[in-house]
């Protein structure tokens, strides 16, 4: 595949484009993000490199760290994992408690918020300094020590984080919440802190394009069998409830996050991440979207 | 792929399986099967055969021709069907009214019963003679004169049918069903009466592995386009409220029916039928979904 | 208490009124209706009778006939009529059927619309000639056999009642419907195409004021113990998802119908019908609901 | 009406009641009280007082105390207290956040958990000591100086109410809680954890029989509004999801807690405290409801 002569088509296609997103401005520090930010990587399994724009900027991750916290409790926890969270779409906004009420507290798949809290309770129980353990993961997977938690980012979040506070207290009432509830959200803001650029996101998930295994240095993250469930779960769940427009328009397990990145996966082929900061009325990236629209309908090379 | 080798270890490892599934009985026809039927049928996008059991013998097909009726109706309706029925996972049961009153009558898919009303509604308004016109399109598609409706189970299916009457007029009171409610019903019950065999399955479905092309007569079903979202479709809510387990566990597009049957699309691989009446809690065949997932972790061959 | 001096202060009242109200026009022959029409009648216990306006004329009754199916179906088929239908406001709107799905088809009320359909099935069971016998009972309770239902309006609402065809195939695929849903729905249309005046309510109701007992005949239309028992009902659950609002403005039992009418009950004391097209957001009377707070704050003669 | 003999039926009628309830164990404060104990008082508005059993102990009057902290807020707040929470009967369970979500962070009515809550909230905001200033409220109402908090069951309830931190911040997540979210639910549970006995809680519910007035200190609690108002509120939403079955058996404006006490009122007439601390599947006491809906069946006076 020419990924070279497709990005400069995807530039020139984006010219024309009338980006009708709006920048999440919940708190202050994502509010004041620059909205025409715009940067694109992709890396193949066998290493090639090819990026546009803002792609080595860091930026605010947020729910993208999500897929990586399942990653290691999967890893830690196994099967087991699996008695506390469900894989199966919401069909509901990203914070919604009501079906939390009517499933006792089950969270439907750990890419929601209460399901990501879960996740954060299990790592908190399993790691030794969870902070610290989870930035080393990311660090490591990514062959990069320059990857940290954003703590203004993390702090403001606190400040104004009451539904998350709702949800794990929630889910404490039902017994699935096994830590202090203050240290379990603690993590989750820190976890939604991480700051990275798009180069650094397409390199730490190369790994779940390659069935577990990180193509450079050959370690495996997770198992061939893990690997593959963690992209099924993100087709089904990465895009809240918007999940089945983003399978049908782009075809690849994808995980977004409020920050406006998107990271995709092509098993066997290549991870990409995408960055633009305006989102649309459901909470992913407008201008992200798009691009991976144009890309796997260009290159017709979708999982489907 | 050696995938005969790969049938003799299933037919080995089903040995050893405690069915725990239990016949679909709200209608006599369905309730009579011999619960111990079993059949396999994979057809190769280069048109190898490989089946197992009773894969030539014909059972009702139910929901699985949803799909169907979906490919048709696409073809005809183009992007414009997606006004009236959504792309998303349920995130409920089959049969659930409670999604559609929260969202005024658009169901979320065209496979839980209110959307495959819908499309059965857009095809009466499309066809020249509807239940004809339609089962000529299978018998082209699958180059097979052989199919048919079957009238007993469609006329059992009328008698009980309360719930999807309670649909249907939901849905009319909302203003998204055209036609008469009784002409819209007695389309979907023939539909979903259809009989077909494990081998006509798999080859009437091989298009959906091919890019939307017959391989055996070249012809163009749907584009390709439209061939990678039907596929995306199923992927997300082809098994109702367990389609994330089925893409966790099986990680291909499939459709479910009430009758036992299962069909699955590896894209640009093969297609593949499966056949065991005893249904899981959710509804689907229990051995069949356990064949599924033997094959593709045994093959380590999911999309993901 | 001077009812005659009350009722010139309320129609003094009136004068400055700014009614926000909206004629229900969802079938025709209740859009045409003249919005400014406006009458009350109160009959006390001791058979004194208070008008104002057009007092006199006719109009559809709907809903409002709801208690007197109750009524009779309580009669006929004693407590176990609490079998089908609950006593437990909805907390919805009138015709959801969300309700309905969570409690497996039993109606939370003899009110909202699937609580009366099921009400309508018992008195197509009970009663030998259904449609007659009803109107022969409502005559028979008021005392004028000039009371009838009228075709025009059963006839428009069967043509556009697909919510209500929703409901009772819903209901009949739970097993709480027992008769034929056509039958069902078409003696349900006509229960609400029942035309009164304000006075004929007013006299047709003054059972419910005095313990059951008609003061005119003494005859005893429904026990102590029943006639406390629809108060009880009518007061919970009388005006849909705007019972506490009526409950904390007015603070009688009553019962709103689309047509614009409303009856209330002072046990002991009157009973009293209000009539003025023009509905509020909830689709109850505006004006009627204006007055009946003015009649009881200015009297400081609540129920409470 | 002689009570004295009334209460001499109904202590020979509860000799033969088998009593199915089960007495709250969610916290061990509760779970450890005699399950057998059992009182009732009767104080009439020209102050005639009638009782049974164990009616001068005291019990955790637990949600009962959410009529008094309404009485004073809406004493304070005046009708912009309903901008805040509606008067609607719930529909649901207590302590359901399902309805919250869909309204958005209003709660239904000032009696489930979640309204209770916004009424703390406007407390802690009106005033200066809001635990002293309250507690002091109801000792002047009830001429009582011997009332009290318990600081063993605020402490408790503190420890294992994770739910209530769910509302609470849920509702703050909406805007719908000014204060901190901390000094709200302390205030909740210190509210929850006042101890009264029946013959207290009757002398100090009377306002509430005789217009917002003390029959005994001729002092206005409340206006006369405002009083028919809280009884309309109690006899609509006093019983969670089980207030029409409680209006429908019982007929009087009521409200319950889960330490086994009912609080009942016949405006005009009397208030009436029963406390027997086995409750039924809705939480409310089992032999309490009996008590009382034999008391009104046999003297066929409700207010209905």
């Amino acid at each position: 595949m020419n990924y070279k002569k497709l990005f400069s088509e995807i530039a020139a296609e984006l010219e024309s484009l009338d980006d009708k997103g709006k920048v999440a401005s919940y708190i202050p520090e994502l509010g004041n993000v620059d909205p025409n930010k715009f940067g694109i990587h992709l890396t193949t399994v066998d290493n090639k490199n090819y990026s546009l724009g803002d792609s080595n900027e860091k930026f605010s991750i947020q729910s993208i760290a999500k897929v990586l916290s399942l990653a290691l409790a999967f890893k830690l926890d196994d099967e087991k994992l699996w008695d506390r969270v469900g894989v199966e779409p919401s069909g509901t906004a990203f914070n919604s408690l009501v079906q939390l009420e009517y499933e006792k507290g089950i969270p439907r798949n750990p890419f929601i918020n209460s399901g990501a809290l879960v996740i954060c309770d299990i790592l908190v129980s399993r790691l030794e300094n969870p902070k610290q353990d989870f930035i080393e993961f990311i660090r490591n997977i990514s062959g990069n020590p320059n990857i940290d938690y954003c703590l203004k980012i993390s702090e403001s979040e606190k400040r104004t984080g009451f539904r998350n506070a709702a949800l794990v207290n929630f889910m404490k009432a039902y017994g699935n919440i096994k830590n202090n509830v203050d240290i379990v959200l603690d993590f989750y803001f820190n976890l939604c802190s991480i700051e990275m650029s798009c180069k650094e996101l397409a390199q730490a998930f190369l790994f779940l394009a390659s069935n577990g295994v990180h193509p450079a240095t050959h370690a495996e993250v997770v198992s061939v069998s893990k690997s593959k469930r963690i992209n099924a779960i993100m087709q089904l769940c990465g895009f809240y409830d918007e999940a089945g427009e983003f399978s049908f328009k782009v075809g690849l397990p994808g995980k977004s996050g409020v920050g406006g990145g998107i990271i995709a996966i092509h098993p066997g082929k290549y991870s990409i991440a995408v960055w633009s900061p305006k989102l649309n009325k459901k909470g992913n990236s407008y201008k992200g979207m798009k691009v991976l629209e144009f890309l796997t309908s260009r290159t017709q090379s979708s999982i489907f």
